[in-house]
């Protein structure tokens, strides 16, 4: 099985210019709306088009596992809560589903390694149940992570077959954050203190476990680090690895994606590392309120939309964020031009190419 | 004509307490949605029911307005813009149009005091052409910015008794930075030149003379601070005067708004002096990239949802925030309980009464 990505291309630098050149012509200030033009042109250039087309089917996927690192009493919650949580989502009671409604997104959701039986809708990918105990033994066998790389890829790939137009992956996973500040630690170097977080609410004998728990992890990490599958299998999970695999496929199939939180995030951060390039077709929704989660936006160079202090998971952070990247869309591909609407452009600018001039300008102040 | 605003009465605080406990039941840890529970606690005290009722006439008021001060060159575009805009917004293709139909939200015109003539649909309430020079005479007549007070209040209780269920304030009028800048200077006590902003995008000179007519104007207004009328006559403006009123019109009616950026940010400061205790009825859309604007946050004690750098006006930023109220209002009526779903809690806490001990515990952490 190959986990060899092809070239990730940029989006599209050329439509990117048309896009600004398109926002300094409609009915505001060039710059006025601030990271909503930025967002609007990215999506432009995501898309290859000007104007870009409104989304049609945002689509989000939660890729659920357990951990067997609960083991070590790293998490407020038993696992049994993963399993049952997905039953949720499937009927529509989680943060997740209440948010995609809003932001006219679906939510598929699939089983990874959940410990537990899940409906068959949902555990066509399953590698296995639960992981390993990353603070002592692999997460995975190098098979089974190669298994949910693909498995990833090919959600990512029947997604957009399917018309979805932007992406947003969750997690869900009992134990997740653990093996998720593990990832992050290793790529970007930090210490074990600096990535540990409250997780779902934890309390300081937890913290403290669960600080001994990622530095022992680490350790195991470090000598992987250059290979992000052996990485991956090493201190990840099945739903870790499908997540990667997924964000990686839906750069080299063009498609935006939003992220969310930290277990997102260290997916993401693994992503780049196997499919290079792969964040220019990201947007991160949110900065969590894990610690973890800042270190990996830096990393990717990334800028959060919110910072509204979420750390729940599941998409959550970067569904609520969607209609930002709605709106900025719509704005630029249904609004009015100055010559279109009869209003006076500053200093009487009105073709695209002047326009463009000026705000270039504009930009340069 | 009264411009005494009734006392305004806080969002209901054991309706507060008890969307806090409601949410400590539904299927996420406490806490772990963040700002996103916050405001959907505030809305269901402010509607006094948990849980809150989804909004079904979010409804957008931009008040448009011509101001003397453009004559002395502290403008980008010429005044005949506003005119422009006003019917801009009335075929629909404006920003805050756009961004309107994302939010599901509807929107009203009132034109104050535009120099031109507009339809009647929206020049009902208009008290006059233009306003003064405010660098040096006033804006307003006391009997005209009098006549815009209650306009603006007419227009909340219009809106409010048509089934309005959460409102935002929009501005329109070239030039309205600079009485904007001089009315949160004077109730803030700050510096001219440390809240003069590039509005929609001036040079350094036209900087200059807009920060010399912002001295100039604070100079003539420092006398009346402690009069709120007074200062909207001598150095706001019927747009201004109409926006204050509304938005303490909104608080008194018990109805939330989202604010938007520097304009209607200094008619809430005015509004505050007009009818203390009704910032508890606002939340601030987004900051602006006009320097008075963070200033008129802080000093109303507001933390803003977005800060996306936007320096638009119309409603825009409040309008672009506003899904991010819809969503925090949808998962506090419409999220599963950990009862409902057959979801384990942490601690097998279930009930509401244990769960709001637990969220009253983490909050202390």
């Amino acid at each position: 099985m190959s986990t060899e990505f092809p070239p990730v291309e940029p989006p599209d630098e050329t439509v990117l210019r048309e896009a600004r050149a398109r926002h300094a012509v409609l009915t505001k200030p060039v710059g006025s709306l601030g990271r909503l033009e930025e967002l609007g042109n990215w999506v432009a250039a995501c898309q290859g088009v000007v104007p870009p087309k409104p989304f049609v089917r945002p689509r989000v996927v939660v890729f659920a596992g357990d951990h067997g690192i609960t083991a070590q009493g790293v998490s407020a919650y038993p696992s049994e809560v993963t399993g049952q949580m997905v039953a949720n989502f499937m009927t529509g009671g989680a943060a997740v589903n209440v948010l995609a409604q809003v932001a006219g997104a679906t939510v598929r959701v699939v089983d990874m390694a959940v410990d537990a039986d899940t409906p068959a809708a949902v555990s066509a990918h399953k590698v296995r149940r639960s992981s390993g105990s990353i603070d002592r033994e692999d997460a995975l066998t190098r098979e089974q992570c190669e298994l949910a790389i693909a498995a990833g890829r090919a959600v990512a790939d029947e997604e957009v077959d399917s018309g979805a137009d932007v992406l947003v992956a969750g997690d869900m996973g009992i134990g997740n954050t653990t093996p998720a500040a593990v990832l992050i630690a290793s790529l970007t170097g930090s210490e074990p203190v600096s990535v540990v977080g409250r997780g779902t609410g934890i309390d300081d004998q937890a913290w403290m476990r669960k600080t001994a728990a990622i530095r022992d992890a680490l350790r195991r990490a470090r000598p992987v680090i250059s290979d992000p599958v052996a990485l991956l299998a090493t201190a990840g999970g099945a739903d870790l690895a499908a997540m990667a695999g997924f964000l990686a496929q839906a750069a080299v199939r063009r498609t935006p994606v939003v992220l969310d939180g930290v277990v997102v995030g260290a997916a993401a951060v693994v992503a780049e590392e196997l499919a290079p390039g792969a964040r220019e077709w990201w947007v991160a929704g949110h900065e969590s309120a894990e610690p973890a989660h800042a270190i990996a936006l830096g990393h990717l160079n990334l800028k959060p939309l919110l910072e509204f202090g979420m750390r729940l998971g599941e998409g959550s952070g970067a569904v609520a964020a969607l209609p930002l990247l709605i709106s900025a869309v719509k704005v630029l591909a249904e609004m009015a031009t100055f010559e279109s609407a009869g209003v006076t452009n500053k200093g009487g600018t009105t073709t695209e190419a002047d326009a463009a001039n000026e705000a270039e300008a504009t930009t340069k102040e």
